[in-house]
């Protein structure tokens, strides 16, 4: 294959992968909604190996699992961003459901609202 | 869905975008062999910025263009660092057989040697 050709195949696969990343993170979505619905926490690190392993059990190079890791942690910390925003906004229409306005938006400055650029 | 059936989901997609996170290295690589081969750098801005112009124009959403451009910007750092692997091997595998050893491997202690933990 030429550069040519092989970059095509690369933004052929890009757009698979935004397929997919974006398939996960519904999903992720929806655990929020659970999550808020039942307070389990978003943070869930036993969750979070068990993601770790099947990755690692699922690779089969040329990646080294160090790096295929590096790129799920990055992975990991935007889905967690999209369930704590998917929380607050839960939260959000409760306060609101029950005549408190926006309390529950701005009471929280820390976690639950981490902005990024 | 369950959260057990949702968290199943994710394994799935999960073992499918290791897949192609797989391909896309393959190919990122048969790429450095052709960047040793025709003395072309591996940061190149331009097609660094036009990667990143096709997976906003593939985001159909729920992730923010930004987030996805985060994941998306460890992906390159990665696959980057896989090039550079295979340039440092190549001009390593020409030194030897230039009859210089491994000359070529202890030369570059910058850029192209930077190593991951």
């Amino acid at each position: 294959m030429t550069l040519e050709e092989l970059r095509n195949h690369i933004d052929v696969l890009d757009r698979q992968l935004v397929e997919l990343l974006s398939e996960r993170a519904r999903a992720a979505e929806t655990i929020g909604h659970l999550k808020a619905a039942t307070a389990l926490p978003v943070y869930e690190p036993v969750r979070e190996k068990a993601i770790y392993a099947n990755v690692r059990a699922a690779n089969k190079g040329p990646l080294p699992d160090i790096e295929l890791t590096h790129i799920y942690e990055r992975i990991i910390d935007v889905m967690r961003a999209l369930q704590r925003n998917e929380l607050a906004s839960e939260r959000n229409a409760q306060a609101v459901a029950l005549g408190q306005g926006t309390g529950a938006q701005t009471e929280s400055d820390a976690p639950e609202t981490e902005t990024k650029q």
